[in-house]
């Protein structure tokens, strides 16, 4: 398996979503009747589309609206929101620079310290609106994080970073022991974000409730330019899909896998559950909600690193609010609006009655449409053209 | 069969129109001598290329002067000829809408009800001229329209969705039952699309005058992105003519296939038939003419969907008469006039005289020729340089 | 040998210059001191780029210029130099068109019948100048003015379309008996053009004295689109030299075989060669010289085509004299110009001593480097940018 | 090995740095506690990323400037501060001139003969501010020059052209005897440049420090275009570092291999040591810099070709100080600053403790993400859009 790279060396060919298309079979159903529901940790969720811990994504008014649209979001533990008591302002501040400024003004406004007054008190302000929060946290402080969260009511914990290992070697700080971590909480904990079979494996042996599988896919991530690291997603999400039904196989426990990253629209988000997915966190596709925090904007967690930053603002506008992104209706065909309609319609076009059935639907291996004339026809929108 | 795409999960390469090439051999015929004609349930006809059932380019006028030219032309029961008694306003309209503006437009505008005195009538005025009519219906409505239909005088019925199947699941209404609805009627019955050999093969053993192949190629259709389904039309041809040729070494029926979308140029029709098609559909080419109804515009029957749009009103804008775009002479070089001389020469071209022979022609697969140097000289038309 | 296409259909992936390069190896040559000359029927050529047979880069002065600087040049029957006494006017009104007028002018301009008297007058003028003529004729008109050509003095002759092969179908008029005409001629005949190996052993079969090859791939050619035939080049030469040298092995004879279209700049015309070209025929890197009749333009000579013109009138623009297109000195670094020092620039990098060396030296498979980053700094270029 | 290009032909497929990622696997390490460092000639080097050897990028100020952080930086001997006391002006004017004159311009300015007095001043005044100097010269005239450099002080000569090769035919001149010149001095000696195991073999028999790999991928080069040559850098890394590998085991001699071109990016160069190099030569990423003498122009040594010139003027802008370009913090997000943090991290990611641990990570064939995407933002950044 692999390809010949150069002399004695194979490589491995991995695809993206915009290599592959989803091939209708000789079943159809009607899409009103398939059932797009997933489960989480004994808990069955109707959105198996969360929103991603970002800060111009997820807010707790985000999280709030979010839980009550019967989906889940992840209010990042590292953001804005815990940094300052209003951060109203700091974000418009974000959606006004210039872009050759936005990277660094990022920067700036992200040196406040995180308080962890701020992080008990938004978790707060989320459960007494009547929704179950969902926080994440960096694995250096993961152990104090989910202490803190755990004792605000929190009932899903995230670790995540850029690559999550089990094996981590370092002897400047202490690292985490993620087993010890899962074990002493009765908080349901996903982890992430992997890439590899083995690694997803190894993941899953510490009993997560879940484990987030994409490194470098992301339209608001330059880990490919930066550190030339990542996986395509396609390949990703099918290798951690392996592992998990490995370790189904082995233990008897099923740990879903969600694929974060590199998903723009319905289309993208299709192709990750066809490529194994459970769940999917998307960030861009709910940045353009109107009840998004950003304005229009949207940026990677890692942006605000001091020293080497990985993440670019990108300007993705405002097209309709949450619920019109979610259910429709639609008023653009971009993809980009009525994902669960999309996802449904989908099922119905390939026979497929649950998650479960889509994840083994016929895949193909087929190049970007017509690349050239897309780009011409966006050139001519922006107005290259007359 | 097939490329690894991750841990246990392989996927097949599927090619579309730009990435083959037509191979001249050691023949070669005077085009004038060949012979493009096909044949439909028993009636020749002379030209294998079909009008698309799209309202930018079938209306009942365009459909009498196609049937005049000897060619078909497909009207679609769903369209605005359904729902207005003059729909004339309603489609300059859509023509002059802003892009921003243009989804949004279609949706409302094909919110009124079809009309079953409407289809009556449309139907009427097409044989009135003299010219066989024929209609397209969506598999649900496809029973009524049917009806109608026969009793208004068509001899070819379409029965046409974006995914075609025999087997479709839905407690919520009555599904179709297409052997039924063939065994009941004289109508030719042409159905589709559908995209995989066992799809077809399940299609073709209701009796079906003919199938149809391609999901998600058009250029007004947006599936791929929307919905991550699809096949490059060269496959899905392949595919679908050797359903063909298995059924008919299995029963003695010839069941012909008819390639529907995603042909913008000559060549691209030239490459449909050498992948097998004993016809083509095509929308964009002929919304082109002078005669069609969309003024320049074209957009997918999928584009008024309420909740999930899926088609695109693109500008194609008009370069001649349907008859110059068919026959020539063609003022263009690009490929999009004369598309029957086209055709002719490319057979003379590789020595085929018939439509059979230019289906097992040679083909290479060759990427796309300069594609940089093309989308640079089109960028210096609209005007990008000086 | 081959892909998967389709269930039970293969094909050839074929490759074009964009997609290889040379290697170096372990031996260098100073490229003062290698030999770029190649051998036509029995005499010898110093340099082996011949000038197209197209209106914008051929004239009776251009030819001369060419072949007083050791090179050839063939003059078109078929072009407005046997249609007009003087065409100058006419070139420029081609060179002054609008881009959208520009294929119906030359259709209208090309009318006028072509005259014997000005083939003869032509073939006369050049021979006055102390050059020796190379002329091309379709194949319908071959035998007609092979005999006004041999007549009028020319040794080398010239027989192109493009398609052309041994055996050739049509009731309406009599096909050429290529072997008949060559038998009939003390001229040395150039056949083509054509892509397969059998095609090009059924042409060698004739005695020619050389096999033009290419089918599809040039700049100011647009088959590919409008027919959808065409073999990307450097398949098309390994296969042409495979029956080159399976030709000689069989019969002792060398046919040599002429790569023609695709080639762009000096590095296209080193792959050509290192595909097994012998020689190549280059269009639009000669239309640039200040000396071409296009003056500055360039179109294909199926552009004229009445009912199916397949041809671009493009714009190419003036770089240098034809010396300094051939010899340098180089103003540009983008290979243009100086094609000669290229030439053994690169046999000397690669360690080739001579063409037949060159025909053999090792290439590998590498993607166009950094299309997009090549793209955008032409769209700067154009002033797209500020 | 390798496809079928043609009949009775195959090319092996070879790979740049756009088309893989690293993998991550199962072990991390804090990026604080990796070890970057390399060895050339039994000295250690902070720093893996040398300077090259052009004159936009190095000058004596730079070469100390470098040498002070840690790294190394190559004068090189052809260039203008061997041909002009103070070519401060010179730089000037080249980075002033338009992109239509620059080729030209610098084919004149570089006209002035290169002086030995020169080299010697330039050598000293490297040495003066206490750093060790490194210099460059082409073969024709590297023994003359190691002599200069030698007897000026120097530690490390560099012998360097587009193509070299151990066995060169030349009768016109005297050709270089590399195992005479590195048995004949006590610099260490490094020679390049190359792409094929077997050349890399036969340069590491004449006992070189390092042997330099590359040609034809870097951003200021042409030679793909002009002359066709080349060799993308992942397949030529690959091969070169089996070369070095085979060598030790033959004979217990580790030569250093460094990979010279075609990195923009800190994750280009992550990949070129994933790719199995011991360091790399990067140009346009340290012109940037402001102190690099280009002025935010850049050009290859080719350039200056007076007859046949293959490198281009580009322009790269200046983003900030060397030292911020290589140790951050990183004020853009692009991967153009902190490349030494970027590579630490990227260790770090993938749990390669030494650069000998990051070259047999694995690494995936991967298509550069959303090239169409980027596209389309860049070309909103430079003002096409609104």
């Amino acid at each position: 398996m692999g390809e010949w790279i150069g002399r004695g060396r194979k490589a491995r060919r991995a695809y993206g979503f915009d290599e592959i298309a989803i091939v209708p079979g000789a079943l159809t159903i009607n899409p009103d009747e398939v059932d797009s529901s997933w489960e989480l940790g004994g808990k069955r969720y109707e959105i198996p589309i969360i929103a991603a811990a970002m800060d111009g994504v997820v807010d707790p008014n985000f999280a709030i609206l979010m839980g009550k649209l019967g989906g889940l979001a992840i209010l990042n533990l590292e953001g804005v929101w815990m940094r300052y008591d209003d951060p109203t302002d700091i974000l418009k501040e974000i959606a006004q620079a210039t872009p050759e400024r936005a990277t660094e003004l990022v920067q700036m406004l992200y040196l406040p310290p995180v308080r962890e007054d701020l992080i008990a008190r938004r978790i707060s302000e989320i459960r007494a609106a009547g929704v179950s929060p969902i926080v994440s946290a960096i694995p250096q402080k993961a152990e104090r994080c989910a202490a803190i969260a755990e004792e605000a009511g929190c009932e899903v914990f995230v670790v995540q970073s850029t690559v999550s290992t089990v094996r981590h070697i370092a002897s400047a700080y202490k690292t985490l022991d993620l087993e010890h971590l899962i074990k002493g909480t009765k908080m349901k904990v996903m982890i992430g974000n992997c890439v590899s079979y083995e690694t997803a494996l190894e993941l899953m042996e510490c009993k997560p409730a879940a484990v987030i599988i994409g490194i470098g896919p992301g339209a608001a991530c330059t880990s490919r330019g930066v550190l030339g690291i990542g996986v395509p997603q396609v390949t990703a999400t099918v290798d951690g899909a392996a592992a998990r039904d490995k370790f189904y196989t082995r233990t008897g426990v099923y740990v879903p896998i969600i694929t974060d990253g590199g998903m723009n629209v319905g289309g993208d988000i299709c192709k990750a559950f066809a490529s194994g997915a459970d769940a999917v966190i998307v960030g861009s596709a709910f940045a353009k909600a109107e009840e998004a925090p950003g304005g229009g904007f949207h940026w990677g967690m890692a942006t605000p690193h001091a020293n080497l930053p990985r993440g670019t603002r990108i300007r993705v506008g405002t097209s309709g609010t949450l619920e019109e992104i979610l259910y429709g209706p639609a008023h653009l065909d971009d993809g980009s609006q009525n994902l669960i309609g999309a996802l449904r319609t989908c099922m119905g076009s390939v026979g497929a009655q649950t998650i479960r059935e889509l994840q083994r639907v016929e895949v193909c291996i087929a190049p970007a449409i017509k690349t050239e004339g897309k780009l011409f026809q966006k050139a001519q929108r922006i107005g290259m053209g007359k």
